[in-house]
């Protein structure tokens, strides 16, 4: 989960709606693997330029230092991740949302092979940033690569490289359909959502309506004015139920939350 | 689930049936939640008269060193549990098997109203073992009941008078329906198994069938010759969907596993 | 440690001092076991009349949350303890601070003969607050008496009670010098802070000295500026070796810290 | 420390001498770190060829799993270590000792200038065993470099290129000394113990007297006769104050422990 727009208490966002974050991480109700407890972690901007994370190995639904922390935490932009594991340990550093100076990183989804691909994938980062690498995680890993790519000046263009340097790694490999991703990454004022991967095949994303718009329609809604008119969230599965307040972002597309009018891109690998 | 029989790995017992109890922790199929992931606990019987016990509070799937221990840990009677916390901190301590001196004690279950009946409880254990209770479970608080009561002389007993006097605890109390459990304990020779609840709708529990009887129906299955005659284990689920393998302990019963002859009893609290 | 005061970040607290909360769990130099690291917790007043409370049984110099956490949470009430167990197991639930309603509690010593002492102590706790005690230590069972004798209302006489309470009992019991300790404990508006030992040798416990005197001394102390007027540090050992900085509190007393002009009193346990 | 010898109870090796490795870990007495509390690791042979691991990022000394297990494991060949972190993350997958098939390694010291070496010293390890390397510390890239230059079939050899490669790529880079290193490191069979260092000023390596020669001058100790004529311990301090009991390895040498004649080496690194 991403949000942008006025300052909430993140146990607001986390633990308040009906289909909360928290109550997702047991009943996923359309994730691959129906549960996941491999570690959790959050991420927000607060004070200073650097995001700060809370990651833990337990699992989300019983940490109450995370509902305590999440109880004090007052932001404007906050990433919250549960993690199933797809081989890799289960540890800190391997819990999302991943961070490098002033830029946090989330990804659901796996890379096929990546065991076999992991090496060349490493050895391609900067080796200027390759020692800020903590984990062992495919996700950290695209990061890195996004990273080495130019995410800081062009986000959807070094995304777009790091896709399409794994996508032929693969194919040089023989591993099919490689990348299956919904990523968001920021850099504390924009939120960068993507949804993409090589089959077609791609988890699901939604983003918020519009706050103006959704009040059209619920103007009974208290949160709503709570929220703000820059509020935008963008999920895995909708949060609760509401008529009208969720929309799927589209196969290979990219999504970016900013002051302002957000704006809807195509995404396709770069070749 | 408790096993009892020839020494065997505890991997084997753990890993390697198809329903194994790991696969048991993420897709219950039977159980109140949907998932377990609340801390789990192995006790065995192998040096010395005392079990040893191996609990964590991390998700049992993920857990490395379980894996490890488990492939060394050879014995012929093994207790396993993963633990889903209805409301007491996700802890070692809280994590069952329990033990005291050479007995073990684990609970499926709750005791209803427990917030509210803890104290009085607590009161009622022996002050000379009082000492020895490490967490804040229900399931420990019944355990020390029980062995106020008689456990280690006679354990059916023990177990029908601590339940008695939870139950008439609750009717002071106005809390109805109080006890949910299947229970087993053991003192390195024996296991004790029971399925009761106060409302007569307990979950579910199952005993193997008798290794000889099974080898008539199944010649081909060659874990069950290294099973051995006397081997006997007690489940909430069914491990694997093999035809004459598993029989419900009935509702309001105590299952008595032992060298020799095998045991049915009716099981009703002492009032 | 107990701080109150200007509102400050919680990591300058904790990480900046050169003789820091941090460095003193590695190199404790005055305390009776050589190494702290069983566990820590922060406590602070932030957002709504309850304090949070962050605790983790990692060590605390090495634990990340803690650093990332501290690093966003501005406080004027903020207590700090690292642990070192005297026999209860290492969990969460016996981190210290402990909190009940808007009051925090911490102590650094121990309850001789706890093991034979706790029943009855347990026992005497009134039974309407009872349920909310989550671990098993001597220091929690010692809040919750003086939270039974009164600490809501007169935290003085309530701690006096509950240390004569303590003393009766381990008479009765031949245990010898039963209490050491030093407390603080808050409302979440002053800071009460006790040094006692049955036997008058307590452990050390140091106050700052008032912020504007020590401006008189200390005049380029960029630091004490921004601590403000009302600052003042309740600390075991001296965070820093600053000339005039700091007054030992004397043994049998309590400080008490709040707005305006703090107290200074004899503290004895009531017979 | 490294074991091998008759069976024993790990428990025995573990908790039982004077100064055992657990009274260590609290009051290092030889070590660079006053206290090394990061996690902790045992690994052994036991079922099958493969050794078994055991690690946690809890404090050795109040593992109760630690206990629990020790207690049930026999075996003749058994390391244990104790982490102090230079750097790298507190998480199981950094704890000691690494396996690698049937190898184990376990490290003391640290490579300087690892966060500038690293990339490249992971470069050159062998493309197919790279995707094995779990966490991210100097330890573990020294031990798969060791794999990559022969250590499976020629142990002393391939760790003098290890050691070699490390010291020229921090030439290149003017890393002064980047070697600290005692190394143990066993196939099962033998152990081979390193003490190295690029200054010449290792950290201290022990190997216990040969058993027989140890019963002429102390008969009475009932202790020699349980470990045998083959047992042999390779440890950083000597575990008790026994005259006699303990030899120092020499700077730059290597003691190769295995069934029959023990062996001593000269070692430095292959250039």
């Amino acid at each position: 989960m991403a949000y942008s727009g006025n300052p909430l208490l993140a146990s607001d966002l986390l633990f308040r709606p009906v289909h909360s974050l928290i109550d997702q991480s047991q009943h996923s109700r359309m994730g691959a693997t129906t549960t996941n407890g491999d570690g959790f972690g959050i991420g927000w901007y607060g004070e200073g330029p650097r995001p700060a994370v809370f990651k833990s190995i337990e699992p989300a639904w019983n940490d109450r230092n995370l509902q305590e922390v999440s109880a004090q935490v007052r932001t404007r932009l906050l990433f919250a991740h549960i993690r199933a594991s797809t081989g890799t340990p289960v540890q800190r550093s391997n819990c999302h949302p991943f961070r490098f100076g002033n830029w946090m990183w989330m990804h659901n989804g796996s890379i096929a092979g990546f065991h076999e691909l992991k090496r060349d994938m490493l050895v391609a980062v900067d080796p200027s940033i390759y020692p800020e690498i903590e984990g062992s995680t495919d996700s950290e890993a695209l990061f890195f690569l996004a990273l080495t790519f130019g995410l800081v000046d062009d986000p959807v263009t070094a995304v777009a490289r790091a896709v399409g340097f794994v996508e032929r790694l693969a194919a040089e490999r023989g591993v099919v359909s490689p990348v299956q991703m919904t990523v968001a990454t920021s850099d504390g004022e924009s939120v960068w959502a993507f949804r993409y991967s090589s089959e077609g095949k791609s988890r699901t994303l939604f983003y918020s309506t519009d706050v103006a718009q959704l009040l059209l329609i619920h103007p009974e809604l208290e949160v709503l004015h709570q929220l703000g008119d820059e509020a935008r969230l963008v999920v895995s599965e909708p949060l609760r139920d509401l008529a009208g307040a969720w929309n799927e972002v589209p196969e290979s597309s990219c999504v970016v939350v900013r002051p302002g009018e957000d704006q809807f891109l195509p995404f396709s690998p770069a070749v």
